[in-house]
């Protein structure tokens, strides 16, 4: 038994003790030797997606904010800043602490907090961290945040619900009131403008179908943020979107910047929302990740068990799916295993076959993993760490 | 960036890192001050759930084999053992490295391997673990086993499939003919017996219906060890069973152990299967693991948002619930917040509330953490690191 001071020492050491770098092999690997499950990247595919969409948003005008809620990764986020993203969202105080830990700067909180264990945590992020930001959506917590921050300045975004119910104040007249009093009330709390994530819009299927969901729902916004503005309080940034939506901004030149995540990996529910050319596939980002699984049992000659089951693949959404194989249909059967249901499969799979699986939704599946491998037509040369893994606090 | 040697080097690192001990808090902390959403266990419950399996399987003459893929924690088989049982499960290799780097013997690998470098793995546990057993269901891969296994003994147990088309060689001839084949071809390989884990049944709803079809189906089990004993080879073991089967044993007298793992923690999926009193609660066992929540959002007056969503939940089966409030329905938004429906709450939820929510499938839920928070009256002393935590390889 090892021994440690208090609680707050114990979280602190959670961090510290975190690995955030990659890690190299002096002799690579072959994707055919990793232990399935293995989470692994083709990195020619993931480099083309990250240069894809900062392409995109370099041609707008716009900045993207890459959200490592997704990818929990502090090499891949350094990576996208390369590129030119502005900074980072995080969805969780802790996920934000080992950005933070890895050097990473301008970071917004996407989600509010309320209790005092969390702002007090936030308080002590913004000393770290240059151009931290997080969202408030409630007088009760911004004034306790004003509270706890004494002598600092905290950036704030008002958050706003965009009818999910989930997050962020009302548009309009309660957003307004909101920003009223943190502009009155909360001296040391700087409003810097507004966030509006559109995740009740991400994943309507069909182009058309979707902008047109998109564009009114953000109209909202675009409301709130002339109704605050027309009360002299200046919105200088206005955060939103995301991979289902990221072609639909330019057009209505609302958004400062961009909060997608999935397009670096993609999964099957992203691309089955259609695209412009495609109403069934959304094929602007392509799949880069991949859980590489092992068929390992067969008691029936019509299916087929995989060891990837719920503890390696989320199961909130969609089916997983073979990358290289169709004509089949995956089941999960239970924590460990996958049963593949072999109705007519384009290829036969045997005992022992390593299959590379679409992941159903990446941003759990990753949270599911502690290492990615990424490789480059099938060698690995290093490991990288999913150093946030689990910090959902 | 740091380094190392190579793939194999890597993969062994990834053990002797690992936290396996519990951490002392010289300074006791409150549940009131962790850090949500946070894992906690009701020691009182559990130690009364640990109690009631180990004095029911004593009564009846037969041994618990926990499985330690619900929990992935060795200090809690540790307590297991301490407490009378005959050894541990676990569900693959990699979780099996990490109970036998804390020091646990009798291990049962539950799930069948075919491909060389996890063969290796097992090879190697053999040489350092007293009473390594894994199951075998197929010629290919008991062959495979037994040349690599050299000039050492593995012990095996033969997979049964019991109809559910996951693992398992199929009951009778089948089995028999695996059974001679391990038996005459494979010198280095210890046939000890059976296994047939039911997992179609355990959760069967209403225990007379749960009940007849377990018998059912464990009759193949029965006519398969009767065979294979006809042939002059000896079944020692005959290992099966499970928290929703645990009381239909000892009238048949068929297994001799049972492989539960949920009836220490319990979750909304098993208290629904009902039980021998009441059809619609399974009470035998009581929850005794919660996710504790924060209430910290309230964008709609009939809503509240709480931070606990897919990535600390398990969305496999059940609804979360709170264990002291009812007339909500707990909706899942997104990968960190749960959305609660206040149909008729029974007692008001506020901003900044702490609610303790009985997880909806322990195993893939425990999975998504890192540790848990064992309390007594809400007093945490310790801190237990949940080491074979996302080890499905």
């Amino acid at each position: 038994m090892t021994s440690t001071a208090n609680l707050n020492q114990f979280i602190e050491s959670t961090v510290t003790n975190l690995d955030l770098a990659a890690i190299q092999l002096d002799q690579p690997a072959s994707i055919d030797d990793l232990p399935t499950p293995a989470l692994i990247i083709d990195l020619d595919v993931f480099e083309r997606n990250l240069n894809k969409m900062q392409s995109h948003v370099n041609e707008h005008g716009m900045g993207l904010r890459c959200h490592t809620k997704m990818h929990k990764s502090p090499i891949i986020a350094k990576r996208q800043i390369e590129l030119g993203a502005i900074g980072i969202c995080c969805a969780t105080v802790s996920e934000a602490e080992v950005m933070a830990a890895a050097g990473i700067e301008n970071i917004l909180i996407t989600s509010p907090v309320v209790t005092d264990d969390k702002l007090r945590r936030v308080v002590a992020l913004a000393d770290k961290v240059a151009g931290l930001q997080i969202v408030v959506d409630h007088i009760q917590g911004a004034t306790r945040l004003n509270d706890l921050a004494e002598k600092r300045d905290i950036h704030v975004l008002i958050d706003l619900d965009p009818g999910m119910g989930r997050t962020g104040v009302e548009p309009c007249e309660p957003a307004l009131s909101l920003a009223k009093h943190i502009y009155q009330q909360c001296s040391r709390l700087q409003l810097d403008g507004l966030q509006m994530y559109i995740g009740n819009c991400m994943h309507v299927q069909g182009f058309e179908a979707r902008r047109s969901k998109y564009q009114h729902l953000l109209q909202k916004g675009v409301e709130t943020r002339a109704l605050i503005e027309a009360n002299d309080i200046e919105v200088k940034v206005f955060s939103g979107g995301g991979t289902g939506t990221y072609d639909m901004e330019p057009g209505l030149g609302v958004l400062t910047d961009i909060q997608a995540g999935s397009y670096a990996f993609m999964d099957v529910e992203y691309r089955d929302i259609g695209g412009q050319d495609n109403d069934q596939v959304f094929g602007d980002f392509e799949p880069s990740l991949f859980v590489l699984a092992t068929a390992i049992s067969q008691p029936q000659s019509r299916r087929i068990t995989m060891d990837a089951g719920i503890k390696c693949l989320a199961t909130d959404t969609s089916r997983p799916e073979f990358r290289d194989i169709e004509g089949v249909v995956y089941h999960f059967g239970g924590d460990e295993h996958g049963i593949v249901q072999l109705n007519n499969p384009s290829k036969e799979i045997k005992l022992g076959d390593r299959l590379p699986i679409i992941t159903p939704h990446c941003d759990p599946t990753v949270n599911l993993f502690d290492y990615y491998y990424p490789h480059r037509a099938g060698v690995v040369n290093e490991i990288w760490p999913i150093s946030a893994r689990g910090r959902s606090q």
